[in-house]
């Protein structure tokens, strides 16, 4: 059986009979089904036959078809999912395509919302004409993605599928359209109101860390021995959960509790050390921040995620008064080849990164403190785990030299890495700073670049 | 203190001056704020004077100041539910006012974006260009809402703020955009893929069920025997609850197990009546649901609860197979003293509701399967119960004399009641019939009136 | 079908055939049966007939026939529980007799392992000789009990009969072997340490409030708005729950919040008043302690259950100083008519109670100091509610006039009422003085009988 | 400071100065205390001075004091058990000397409670004379227990010092008065209707799991891979958890679901191998028990482990038919190294075991099967593991070449495993068998040793 006579199958499957007429009969869309089909066509480019095409695209349709109940829209939506898990990565794109161009709203419908909108604008009639014009522009498009979310696998589903297409929206913008309607529902679905924070501890389920081995993004996690040291008793583990994808961390971020801001990340990744003595704790390092769902690109969750564990850790250990990252800088070395005369750069081999008494120290701390102190683009800290910080309302505390001595620490940065202070009271000032174009740093920064 | 100092106080307090200046002098809005506010007001019809109410709207905009952080955003708007508590009944209808009429989308904008969606379309950009035209229709007032969201109390108070808009709708249409707006919201977050099915017992918190009694809206729970009853070993109950509101059953459905269809409401509420033998139940009958958020209007739930319930029963007792509704018809007394002749009317008096051998009863039954069989409005059954329940696919089975001899069912359809048959099978069947016009009724309703 | 008929059956239904006769041929006695069960027949005064009884006696033998596994002897134990159900009390009483009098230790496994015991006195085998003669004290009959106990129903199965053993125990002691034994398992079992402190609050399942509403021993729960008041914002009610009766709280308290040492029961139980400030509350007061489970007479909870109170109290509102119950005085007024002279007693009746000038007032008040700062019996306080709280090492601290002025408050006591104080830092010294035969009262009581 | 000055000031904290004369004053014991002491004392043996050992028995003593309460006992329990904390080795043993000899039951009331029941017997009075008897024999030693009991850290306590003890009890026999007492107290805590089977998978606690490579005795866990394919799709894992030690498996059993009897332990511990399809599985193979805890030595979970999960496993696959194990042969080895004769024993090395077509195959699965099947020792089989099994009421099922070739595997049996068929419905005839000394075998064991 080749792949399209599987296909069409499949799909024959998804559609009983007993609905299948009235759906090719009547369909939901404004505009006639073949026109649009045709203008979402690239001759050749289709891994399905413009017949096997108008099929799918019937059998999206009648996922929201009004005549259905949601039960029945919801089961043939599963079914939708059921092809996908089967079909190949070009058949998957013709499907994108099909949701991206052919689920737009009515324009008819919209241009004469618009119209009746904008006679009434001064008159009472203005906030209803309002409404009317805003439910005009709501595409089908919405209604598909609602139905397939349907429940927990259908969530799934969704951001699977947004995380599959990432790669190719640079290379065809039709597909633009879905991938932003995508990132407005799960802005919605994943308003940060609906997360639940959980602490994530080695009580915590295996699969759940298992998880955290395949997520953690900052310092790799090499082995189990190495997880257990991250959530060992000196420490703090917290992720955003969601009600629809309970077991899925959306994000976590893992801190130590010391005694000083760390500067350096070997010592806080050494399983053999002892965990240090909680009593003493004054302060929190946030050392590595992790998005786990390339799917929900877009959806901001860390801002919200500090702060809250902040809460959370002044509630446990009352002493904390310091909140800080150690931070890689991942643009540093290629901003400073790009930026530094060749004196500079010269002799900047990785060793040296390691030496507390490099003659280059001084120099490479003052280029380093201008880099993130000062260098910014459109509007915005030109680094971008400095673009996050400082956007949250951090400053920009200490540089610390050979912070970070692994392949990857010296490539990014010469090892160099950085705390951002989150003082929970200056936050909204140093945003407004921000706001203005001003970077907030501290004394100690200010003067390594004078 | 007058009422209205007070309330400068109060709303001094929302706003610290730190942040004072800077509201006043950047308004997140995009027309002048003076003439907005001039729009909304109409000479003496305010209970703030324009000074009050020009700092509420700065307070409202100050809570999606774009320069505050998000837990400063949800700080204010904490602060602003704390004022809402103390106001006067006028003082929040003015609040109302500010929230529907002063926080649109901005008009320069949405014609801008109109314009170039209208030049994309047919070319490739005619994705993206509906994206960027859809985001210039949102309007803040949607972003004040969410601010709100961002708790549980946020939500209730939302909810509950709606709840005390809606008698207000009818006499002033300014306020339609604000219900609409939330409306929109509440679809959104309470979607029903978010929503828990719960089984509510005696053995469900006491506060829980003390709610039942409160919501109760079809045959009123005289005490906490009458409730027992309903959660007796031959009954089910299940509810809806959301996850911001988790303690509060949004819709509630009341099951008796038996094993036939039952005719008459009086057996089901009798505490004293021994609990059916649930080894010989084969049938589900649903005899009361309740909504009880007014503040969630228009956010439909009852259809999914039918289902998701009948696919609870099947699961637990799999010998059930017919599921039914013993419901009241509350429009049919009125529908018939503004239809039928003088003739029919004569003599209708309550007390012949309950006897049997009423030489009215074979005229009154047919002009009741007429009245749930045939009358329609707008393309929709009349009765509003036979509205939702033919809605979700069901049937007119049965005809039941007597049925309810309280006073409210001999007031709405002397005594009168109706069985609607959920047949899983046939509910897709009968919404299509529906949307051709056709009321699906069995063959006794159907000989009932020939 | 005669009882006796049925009873027959039933047992036969007990024992599957393959193991009846072994069961017959091999007692697990260590007597001949019949000689014992003859030593238990009183001629007529057994419900059953003595072929029934010897089914009856092999089938409890059967449940502890070390050839079957565990599982079938409870399966057996199973139907023994429901033979029980359908038992009559006279049928029942049997068994008990049975249970009480056929599974005593062998004596003359007990008469050697003395022996051997005597003989190893001051002997290194000393300790070895003591295990083996207290392995052979261990009576078949504990064994019975622990087959029953495998699963939560045969816990709640014991519980219930011993409860229903308790009113026969004066009349025939041959039953005490069987009330002591159960005694005794249900002290291992029912250990404080494995019980679970829980709050009770409105919040908990309605079926166990309703259980507080039939349990209430002090001050009769009249309707759910009492319970809700007495589970109020300013109320604590706390419960110990044992995990084989999870849903049974084997004994509970009641906590009102106040801000000074309660003198009067009405105030407390009134519906209709406001709570009371929790900011303001420097008192806890314990105003109600009720044992549930007359089954379980004899097995301690409530020293520990005040004592764990006071430290979840402490823990919720560290600015609670006092703990002080509000308690009855069951004795007093029959004690007074015992042993006060004529012209006390005179001219005593009920109205006068509730009178603030009563020309009795002081000299009640002084027989009543006495009553609970002298009175004993047996080295303990006559009072029993006293004997309870000075045994915990409380205090007598203060007499309330007209405390209670319910007619069951006059009836034990002419209205008047006591205060218990609980200092956690001298109830060890309280009960010390207690050992060496000293009341412990206040200087306040201490002035009253002086 | 020396240990012994360290522990003097150990022992001192442990007494409140307030308590310390009446302890010595009035001790708990019915025989004068030196007197007891000396007895235990062997001259040079204490690590203790005779000093330091009369105060390490006084606050023993003074744990159980009638005159302190049950929380004050606790307290000093929990001294007692820092002071252990801090103990050597042989510091520990003096106090389990104290423990096991000091507080034997007073002979003086044993006696004479004996002599009364002995007069007692066949009169009313014998029950009631046999419960003061039984009284009398309980040692303060077990009130000792209790007291460290009342917490979760105490039974933990309790439990780790008899895994302490056991080495020691071959040796000084003066110990086994404790060991006993603590089994007997566990086997009464630990009692099988307390203990709560959960299934233990992949989503369980990586703390947990982190205890199953621990514990596990049968196959080793190597690495985390190694426990996560025996928690896949295609195994379950149970174990029993207690209310007193929540995090804490006491015996778990591993299982593969197969179609047909397994013969070999390397395909199921294959970390590659694919999960077998579950809607295939007819067969439940229990291929690893393991208990944890020494300190519970004498108290038997392993039959009950079984029974109630093959319970589980026919509710969730009510396909499977068969129940059987995959068991090492641990004495196997041994045995026939003690019996065979030497032409039997020349060449069998290691390697043979793998060969399927060795020369000895016939030979040795022949002396195999009379090794199970018939060498028994005190009534029961010689084997352990067969014991086990047997005596749970399964029958020897099939022997099995090369199912084992580890090292261990070699080196106990030559490489032969076992099966250990449960056929529910023949558990308590086989247990009969086994009563009257016949071992249960199937047909085909049977061949192999004619």
């Amino acid at each position: 059986m080749s792949a399209t006579e599987w296909f069409s199958r499949s799909v024959a499957l998804m559609r009983p009979a007993a609905v299948a007429e009235t759906v090719v009969a009547a369909p939901t869309g404004e505009r006639p089904l073949r026109a649009r089909l045709d203008a979402t066509l690239r001759r050749g480019e289709e891994a399905l036959s413009p017949r096997e095409l108008r099929r799918l695209l019937e059998d999206l349709q009648g996922i929201i078809d009004p005549r259905v109940s949601e039960v029945e829209g919801g089961r043939r939506a599963k079914l939708m999912e059921a092809w996908y898990a089967g079909a190949t990565p070009a058949q998957r794109r013709d499907l994108w395509l099909l949701m991206s161009e052919q689920f737009t709203a009515d324009p008819e419908k919209v241009k004469k919302a618009q119209a009746q909108y904008a006679a009434a604008v001064g008159t009472p009639d203005e906030a209803a004409a309002e409404v009317i014009y805003r439910r005009a522009t709501v595409s089908p498009r919405r209604r598909v993605l609602q139905r397939f979310s349907a429940d927990a696998d259908g969530i799934r589903f969704l951001v699977d599928l947004r995380a599959e297409l990432q790669p190719h929206l640079k290379g065809d913008r039709r597909l633009r359209a879905l991938d932003v309607e995508m990132e407005y529902m799960f802005s919605t679905w994943f308003d940060v109101g609906f997360l639940e924070l959980r602490r994530i501890s080695w009580d915590s389920p295996a699969s759940l860390i298992e998880k955290l081995i395949k997520y953690e993004a900052v310092h790799d996690i090499r082995s189990w021995a190495d997880v257990k040291n991250r959530l060992d008793s000196d420490r703090r583990c917290y992720g955003f959960f969601h009600p629809r994808l309970p077991d899925e961390p959306l994000i976590f971020v893992e801190v130590a509790l010391t005694d000083e801001i760390a500067g350096s990340i070997p010592p806080l990744l050494d399983e053999t050390a002892a965990p240090s003595d909680l009593g003493k704790a004054t302060t929190a390092i946030f050392y590595s921040i992790s998005n786990t769902q390339d799917g929900l690109r877009g959806v901001s969750f860390g801002d919200s995620l500090i702060k809250r564990v902040v809460e959370e850790l002044k509630a446990e250990f009352p002493k904390l008064k310091t909140f800080a990252t150690l931070s890689p800088i991942p643009g540093f070395r290629a901003w400073l080849q790009k930026t530094a005369p060749a004196e500079v750069l010269a002799g900047l081999e990785d060793p040296l990164a390691l030496d507390p008494r490099s003659p280059k120290r001084a120099e490479l701390l003052a280029w380093a403190a201008r880099y993130l102190g000062r260098e910014q683009q459109d509007g915005k800290p030109l680094d971008p785990v400095a673009r996050f910080h400082l956007g949250n309302g951090a400053r920009v505390e200490r540089l610390n030299w050979g912070g970070d001595p692994s392949a990857k620490g010296l490539k990014q940065s010469f090892g160099l890495m950085v705390n951002y202070l989150y003082d929970p009271k200056r936050l909204d000032k140093h945003r407004a700073m921000l706001a203005q174009g001003q970077i907030p740093i501290s004394g100690a920064i200010e003067d390594l670049y004078r």
